[in-house]
């Protein structure tokens, strides 16, 4: 069998460049790696193949990761034609193990939202491209179970032949499997890959019908699958302080003793935001999240100590001297070891309940230690975001804006001079404009530009085969995000195109009313998101309209743009929205087949000051985002005097803000975008 | 020592009565019976006490039961005097049982909110008399625990030398109880007034010290009661179907079904408004709620068999023939030993986890049998109320607005020439008005009418000590309720007596949109009242206020008027409001030391017309309760034109229903407190 670094690699190139850095094969194992993460810089990737690399020896190393990336990637898009052959090799493999049964679901160790190329073992087995869904590998039958964003897509990218396709939440796995399975089938389920939580409904309802969910030692699929990448490699980097406005030793300290007041020992960091925020690190081991794929464990001894378990590539001197004497370096196989000596004595760990995997938990019972599943430490801290992020995400946010101005002051030329463009050019036009900016450092998420009836779909992403071109007398719905040393945007505008109909401003200015109610909302300490929901959705409801996803997300700083442990939605939640909470504002309304609107902001958590009168503290929202709302989608007539003054103050604030860092044409839209209503 | 019917009876006019009717110890017993129940109407007493008695014999029944109750309830309200000895007497039966300690909650077998005089044993122990709480007896030390409406009346009430108070939710029972026992101690309870889960977290509090809470059998007060209260004795009568608009074989058809499919067998009924839903009966048991004290079997066998286990003198001929030949009848002795066989052969019986006391699980299990905690199946059925009911409840709230409207003019009237009335005056007065009408069936709670600072008090109710005179310059909360036969209200309104202050008509607007807001909201199904809940408190927040209670509680139907499973409350629920479901709508506004302002509407979730476009259906409310606002507390400035529009539509609707069932000054009164804004 040929090795990977073969087949990716021109051989002649890769001969000219070792020696002085590495040897061969370890030049090698390292380009993989870091063809594996999600850097395009040639800097970051020459910093994690060989920090000592000179100016052509970056070039050359670029160049190497740059062309090897596609075919480190051909195993997982080798499409559904290569299923037939891996699905067998698959079951050979279960049946050596004595299994007769496989779960296989689209998770990382870390049950990240970006997982690397080595855990896409979903896509290698079945050709699904989607970003959420499990296959299910029985003796004689498979099943793969997608969410209703990905029903047509399934249809296309599976053999349906060998995997029946299966909706994910109407009729999950666990419901599914007692009718697919016979009493006495042993079931696997790599324990990296799940949560305790999920193993345990899993395994209660094969239980019910005689069948047991058994963890396997290694991953079956591994084993057959030849030219699997390598985990991802990039260097991990300090985050500046005057960004995180913490030291990582301040988190440290009172982490340890927020835990050890709740009697527990240690906690595993097992979600790698968690890892970034404690130890003020990022990386770009996956697109999007600036993340260093990593586990820590926090011990409460000594006042909070950290053991880190990362590649050694991936620390450079620098940020071995940012971590400093509270951390202490590890490989990453050394953490079972690691947990058996802990665990023993029958300490007691923290383990993430929403994310960390069953083997964790399996592990330290297995040494004698007892876990405590519950809430990350790190979840509510990072939330709360200081002053320094605060300053931050401002700073992000008005320079966003001023990308964001630009492209909109093109488009609407462009619209205007009658060219033809579609929602692809709209995301490179929108990128390139963002890429301008030296503080730039790539996407939050994939852009959704949505034009007409691509709009109304959620989740879409634009393709070759699905692009639309934009036409007078539609809606284009824009969101977009993006990553800054010192903050994260995720910003959500719909534009006409052309002029648009009644119906349009009429939803529009509905879907803005909700958005400005929430927006403006007071409210006192422990107040949750839950409740406040509803003042987004009231003005579609009062018309019998409603949209089916969430108003608010948790947002990070220069970290995750999905992030907990607060949302606001119509799901009950517990945990009240306090200062400091970053939370997106988005209300929207999807017309199937016609067109789709949506308007988000990101807002902050503040403490309003006192009305005359008031005898309780309250609460309210800062708002980040400064991008004007298209005032040729409001109907004035629907709105009232309140909700005209906040829109008019707000595009004041928008052009005193913005205005200084654009000017020409971009100028001239801006203040037209920005007159008073 | 005395019989407790030596002592509460003349003797003489017990034996002139005896004879015919009864032997003299069995009519003493039901008299006796018959005084420890709420009804104060001959017929209704004569019925339990003798079927057979004639109209003298009506009235001496009567006669006897009226001057038998205070003394009947002379052993509870004792006060702290009688403390010291009755402490005495229980540590001595704890000990003679082995128990180093002794619960003591405010409670009955049904975890009701009105418990009848046998169960009052906090009362008799330590002379408190509010409505909760909980006294720990141990050996050497007491602790009586309340919460913070009771703080002040605690001292006043219990001798705190010997029950040392606590606050019941601050630092409840499960977090003292730790510090106060030692390892090795047993602490008695009687299983018979907790929950499993109520008991289940003492336990666990317990046992982290080493200590035990064990169920005793029989309670130890009980033994040391001599003059304990037999159980109350009223007729169970039969609920008329026009008015409960569905058989009780239907419901007890449906509800098996139901639980046969949740794979349980048979569920208990341990509440009492469960069982006077399932089985269409009402009685006079305990003041307010119209209950008769039981329990029942729903068996799933045979499409749904009830056991009914309730004193052989409950039932007249009438219910035996409205019960029918899918009702059994028993004793009350019987419920154990046919739980047992029940449970022989381990079939599973649902318990309600809310109020099934934690004997019933207990015998279950002990008998072999599964339980299956969960939700009373009667209760989800039960607030869905269907048109028979809906219209019930409508007549009922136009005539209980008739007696209202005439209270509300004869109060102004009253106030204007200048006659000095105070809080009981005002609660005597309601009461009569109400009287009047001959399907009154007595108050749903006892009223609230706090004046000035009382109103300010959530919980307040009037007495001599603390009962405030009217005076001009402040404001009057009235908040009261009446059963009839066709449904059960409950409404607050507040009143200026004399010229408000801009402080209480701004206050009172405030109240009075959030009010307005929640009433007119549209809402898609699967909204819970959680969601909700902030369309309230909108107004009050946005002036930096709150109130400190729930928006709304669901409402019986000629039943209890605290009914579950819905409620509007910032606490998470996850209880959708569906059609049929009713509610309070009850936003407030308190001053503590100066005023209290509410605005209470019943209100009954319906489906609303679809507006123009409507894509989804929407549900909404109708408004039950037809009282005007107080129109001279309301500040139109604060209103905009849609509120106004509601005001004034509300008012006319007033006055098209209400205006024919009032004449005169009332009539006058009422045309102009529902003029337009």
């Amino acid at each position: 069998m040929k090795l990977l670094t073969d087949v990716i690699f021109d051989p002649a190139a890769l001969r000219s460049l070792a020696g002085r850095l590495h040897a061969p094969e370890a030049l090698a194992d390292r380009l993989a790696a870091a063809a594996a993460a999600a850097s395009d810089n040639p800097d970051e990737i020459a910093a994690a193949v060989a920090p000592d690399a000179r100016g052509d020896e970056i070039a050359s190393i670029a160049a190497l990761v740059g062309s090897a990336r596609p075919r480190l990637l051909a195993s997982i898009e080798a499409g559904k034609a290569a299923s037939a052959a891996r699905l067998a090799a698959l079951r050979a493999e279960m049946a050596r193990r004595g299994l007769t049964g496989f779960l296989v679901p689209m998770a990382d160790e870390h049950q990240g939202e970006y997982i690397p190329p080595a855990t896409q073992r979903l896509a290698w087995l079945t050709g699904f491209g989607g970003s959420a869904g499990m296959a299910v590998v029985l003796a004689e039958r498979a099943a793969i179970f997608v969410d209703g964003r990905y029903t047509l897509q399934v249809r296309d990218q599976v053999d349906i032949a060998l995997f029946e396709p299966h909706h994910l939440i109407e009729e999950p796995p666990a419901a599914w499997l007692p009718g697919a399975v016979k009493a006495g089938d042993i079931i696997g389920y790599d324990p990296w890959l799940h949560t305790r939580g999920s193993a345990a409904s899993l395994s209660k309802a094969l239980a019910a019908v005689g069948a047991r969910l058994v963890p396997t030692d290694g991953n079956p699929i591994d084993a057959v699958w030849a030219d699997r990448p390598p985990a991802p490699l990039s260097v991990m980097r300090p985050h500046a302080l005057a960004f995180a406005g913490e030291a990582h030793e301040s988190k440290i300290t009172r982490l340890a003793a927020g835990l050890a007041a709740e009697g527990v020992d240690a906690a595993v960091i097992s979600a790698p935001d968690g890892l970034a925020w404690l130890l003020n690190v990022r990386g770009l081991d996956v697109p999007n999240n600036p993340l260093s794929l990593g586990f820590a464990i926090l011990d409460t001894a000594e006042g909070g100590q950290v053991r880190l378990f990362v590649e050694p590539a991936k620390i450079t001197a620098a940020t071995r001297a940012h971590l400093g004497n509270r951390v202490t370096l590890a490989t990453p196989d050394a953490l079972g070891p690691t947990l058996d000596r802990l665990a023993q004595g029958g300490t007691t760990l923290r383990i993430d309940q929403a994310t960390g995997a069953a083997w964790l938990a399996d592990r330290v019972e297995a040494a004698g230690g007892k876990v405590s599943l519950g809430l990350d430490p790190c979840a509510l801290p990072r939330a709360l975001k200081n002053q320094a992020e605060l300053r931050g995400t401002r700073a992000a946010h008005v320079r966003d804006a001023g990308a964001i101005v630009r492209f909109l002051a093109w488009l609407d030329g462009a619209v205007a001079a009658g060219e033809r463009l579609d929602e692809l050019d709209v995301v490179d036009r929108l990128a390139s404009f963002r890429r301008a900016h030296g503080h730039f450092r790539g996407p939050s998420f994939d852009t959704i530009a949505g034009f007409g009836a691509n709009g109304a779909i959620v989740h879409y992403r634009a393709s070759p085969a699905t692009a639309k071109t934009l036409e007078p007398g539609n809606l284009l719905l824009l969101d977009s995000g993006a990553q800054y040393p010192d903050g994260t945007t995720d910003i959500t505008r719909t534009m006409a195109i052309g002029r648009p109909s009644p119906e349009h401003r009429d939803r529009y200015t509905r879907v803005l009313k909700g958005h400005l109610a929430l927006g403006s909302a007071r409210f006192p300490q422990g107040t949750t998101g839950s409740q406040l929901d509803v003042l987004a959705r009231a003005p579609l409801w009062a018309a019998g309209l409603d949209y089916d996803h969430g108003t608010g997300h948790g947002v990070g700083s220069f970290l995750c743009v999905h992030e907990g442990p607060h949302r606001i939605s119509k799901v009950a939640n517990t945990v009240a929205l306090q200062q400091g909470m970053i939370v997106s504002n988005e209300p929207g309304y999807y017309k199937t087949g016609a067109y789709g609107i949506r308007i988000e902001n990101l807002i902050a958590v503040t403490r309003l000051p006192d009305v005359q009168g008031a005898e309780r503290e309250m609460l309210g929202f800062e708002t980040l985002t400064v991008v004007p709302y298209d005032r040729r989608l409001i109907d004035t007539a629907l709105l009232d005097d309140r909700e005209k003054a906040l829109v008019n103050a707000y595009h004041a604030r928008v052009l005193a803000e913005v205005g200084p860092l654009v000017d020409g044409e971009a100028h001239a839209w801006l203040e037209a975008a920005t007159a008073p209503l």
